[in-house]
């Protein structure tokens, strides 16, 4: 099957073409291959809806990107870079468009450099969370890496789609430091003090001189990076968690506007979450009844009959253990004050930490090792999962409007969904990720997740709160909510994806952007 | 006088839409007001390189600007917008091609919103530091507010040239959350969460969904911003300094690894510097010898002779006080290791702080209050200065070489420079600002002070070292070492220029990013 709009006489020259660049066994064209592309967690698995892959090409380097993009533009082929293609939940390594080309950058997995002293790295797109912290780790390198649950994905692919993690360097699109970046054209560009020749600054200062342009390759389809930055953090002293409880449904005020101020501060500077042992717990009727205009004293008087605490907040400190005690110290005494709480302390865990320590520790993605141990309750053998994702203010009034509403939505819809954590993932907001199930064979179970999905999208753009990551299949949907001033966003996108790929052949539609051949409204 | 390429009828026509749009009494086009947007410090004052305009309008409010944008488009005028002007030492508010209309935003002064809970500021351009520190004073808002040095400039404006304070919010771009942006065909984009219709997140979330592109309205010429989110600091407990010295020329490795690794930690969130009472002291013939090739023992014991340290660094640390107190304690400890280091306490300050305590506190910049008491030594009344700024590696033998290489440069010139400290303004990097003197009248030594510039950044290329900002004079020279890949970067500024504003109406020029039709190699 050749992709949309190209000629099979065309899409063969292609490929030819595409063989004679990279040689004949990185061109991938038989069934078997290409399924290996597939969404594993596609919620239109088996339906006409499903994106499917037409091709997939693994170059090794630069010169051969450059080259593949040439060629592409030659016969306009719609190409769909993925770094390892390990984007599970929000569409794995298939294209927004269906019968693109993956572009597949896993071969290009080289750290070309990691510094100890200034505490960065550069690498390539193939590179993953695994592969980096083998070879900080090989090294005895002193540097704590930021790794997403799971590890298995790229560096590069993850920062990209704006990824997290939970340390001081949680937010990864922030831990970004510097882009090499192949362009529709071939031209080859580098961001920031990049752009000036072997640069020492380029993995070290962002903004570069002039307008900053990492920002434009996150999240879109403008241009293929094939080497970044990312800051790294210099081991600790110790790592040391606080779990801070409140009895009360309204303290969740209180609860989170100290938050706020101490993460403003910088007295917190990792990533802090807030649970509700009831809101989050069982749905037995009585709780039904609640959800339905329950007032506080009622729902308090349902936690207290049940023994629960209303409120569940876990912070994390990292540093010099005298500094990390303080910030503790500071934390626990600005919640004293108020009525009903109560502390856990965490395990303390120290550095260094031999590899024998680093197997058997629990938290590991507290501590920078990446692993596969969290996959969450929606495993891939049940069919996986896709997420709901969005930014929530930083006030108590929304943390609890969230759970109120989804937590009502995702009862309703009969779907078995996991309901997330509200978590501090960036310097100013909450995140709220919940994950919606996928069958691998129940079409009807399918159309439900993708109707209590959509159904929620509506509920939070009703609120002004949009998606922070979404899944391929469904970013025109998340797109239309931001719609301020008659899509005044999307329209600035497609100027800017005619100026830098006028034959659209990069990731047609990644985060609602087309070009202008496959767009409603040219 | 009409700006380049214009006629006189379409000027005089686009001049009377100007007036229909405005009224008459807000477009100024007689010499005595079109003089008052010369820059004040240029480096060419009355020469025929001088940057004049041809005009300026100042509208009230974004419908006029995208109104006025309408009609620059009709009649093809060059518009030059300005938040307040006071970008001295880098321009001012006189055009980069001149001839320009400035479009002086000073009336759109509003301070649309400030959240104390959540530590943010909405503002237009023409919002002062003071205008917005007397806003928050005036409310007893427990808020502190990053000021540059001055205070007078705007809060848009100096975040867009990507300027700096002293405070863990020191980084202006950085502390920007949310813009709304008039582009040059008159259509009106919010990036961020702003393009949710009433989003509570804009200015809590930066990334956005899609590309984040922020970036792309600073340093640049890409669109008009009308308003911006600037991240505020809660009012720390007390703020507290800490001065590290040490003896030896060679001890500047181990003062910068540390440095690093304390502020990539996080132990460190706020500005810190290095001066060198040697470096920066006065030349005598001793020291001219040494400069030549003295090796580290010589200097030492130059610097013994004289009893001056080698090195001086100050720290500053914002917060509650015992997070402060372990911080500074962490800080020495590290430190103390060092042989022949010496420590010295500085005032600690305490919050709340009356108005009358303010008034009197000398640190005022460390502070939050925005003053003109650091106008630095090339003071208004000598002619002004400008500035050479660049972007250094954070290790010491990059600071050695700074202070060495700059100083022999501007030693030899014979011109009197204030060499600046090395500061750590930006996350990962260190900032090395030095004053050239601007002459009101003598215009060989402006040719002088131009002289050294460009051998300045010429010096600072050949180590791979780029500007961090730049005056509007010499835009083009300090692009043309961001030259890698043949200019990559210039030719993506020129195809995001052509896609956003094909008339070339903004700001031609700035960054050196010109229309089409002025680019050289178009």
């Amino acid at each position: 099957m050749s992709p949309p709009g190209v000629s099979e006489q065309d899409f063969s020259a292609a490929l030819r073409a595409f063989a004679t660049t990279l040689g004949a066994e990185w061109v991938f064209t038989s069934a078997t291959d290409v399924a290996l592309y597939r969404d594993a967690y596609s919620p239109f698995r088996g339906e006409t809806d499903e994106r499917v892959v037409s091709a997939a090409i693994a170059p090794d380097n630069v010169e051969q990107v450059r080259e593949v993009v040439r060629i592409a533009n030659r016969y306009r082929i719609p190409l769909y870079p993925i770094s390892t293609g390990k984007n599970l939940a929000y569409g794995g390594s298939a294209p927004v468009l269906s019968g693109s080309v993956v572009l597949d950058l896993k071969r290009m997995n080289r750290v070309l450099e990691v510094s100890e002293r200034n505490a960065y790295a550069l690498v390539e797109p193939g590179v993953s969370y695994f592969d980096l912290y083998r070879h900080i780790q090989e090294r005895g390198l002193r540097l704590m890496l930021d790794v997403p649950s799971p590890g298995w994905g790229s560096v590069i692919g993850n920062a990209l789609e704006h990824g997290v993690g939970l340390s001081p360097l949680r937010d990864h699109f922030g831990a970004a430091c510097g882009m090499e970046v192949v362009l529709a054209d071939g031209g080859l560009l580098r961001t920031g003090m990049g752009a000036i020749d072997a640069s020492p600054t380029w993995q070290q200062y962002k903004h570069g001189f002039g307008p900053y342009l990492d920002g434009l390759f996150a999240q879109s389809n403008l241009g293929i990076v094939t080497k970044m930055g990312i800051w790294l953090l210099p081991e600790p002293e110790v790592v040391r968690g606080l779990r801070v409880s409140l009895p009360r449904m309204n303290d969740v005020v209180a609860l989170v506007d100290i938050m706020a101020q101490l993460a403003y501060s910088g007295v917190v500077d990792s990533q802090f979450q807030i649970r509700s042992p009831v809101l989050h717990g069982a749905r037995d009727p009585e709780f039904e009844t609640l959800a339905t205009g329950g007032n506080a004293d009622q729902w308090d008087a349902y936690a207290r009959r049940r023994g629960l605490a209303f409120w569940d907040a876990t912070f994390t400190f990292y540093g010099p253990e005298h500094v990390v005690d303080a910030r503790w110290t500071h934390v626990v005494e600005r919640y004293a004050k108020l009525d009903g709480v109560r502390f856990a302390d965490a395990p303390t865990y120290r550095f260094p930490m031999s590899g024998e320590q680093r197997e058997r520790v629990q938290d590991k993605q507290l501590l920078g090792i990446p692993s596969l141990q969290d996959f969450g309750r929606a495993a891939v053998d049940t069919g996986g999962h896709m997420d709901f994702s969005i930014v929530v203010p930083m006030t108590g009034e929304a943390v609890l409007d969230a759970l109120v509403t989804f937590g009502r939505a995702f009862a309703q819809s009969g779907v078995d969904i996991g309901m997330g954590a509200l978590t501090c993932f960036h310097p100013r907001a909450l995140t709220f990720i919940s994950s919606l199930p996928v069958s691998r064979d129940d079409r009807e179970a399918n159309q439900r997740t993708r109707d209590v999905y959509l159904h929620c999208v509506a509920l939070a753009a009703q609120r002004g709160w949009g998606q922070y990551r979404v899944h391929a299949a469904f970013m025109d949907a998340a797109a239309a909510t931001y719609g301020f001033g008659g899509g005044a966003l999307t329209r600035f996108h497609g100027a800017l994806k005619d100026a830098v790929d006028p034959n659209g052949i990069l990731a047609a539609g990644r985060y609602g952007i087309w070009p202008r051949h496959l767009r409603r409204d040219p």
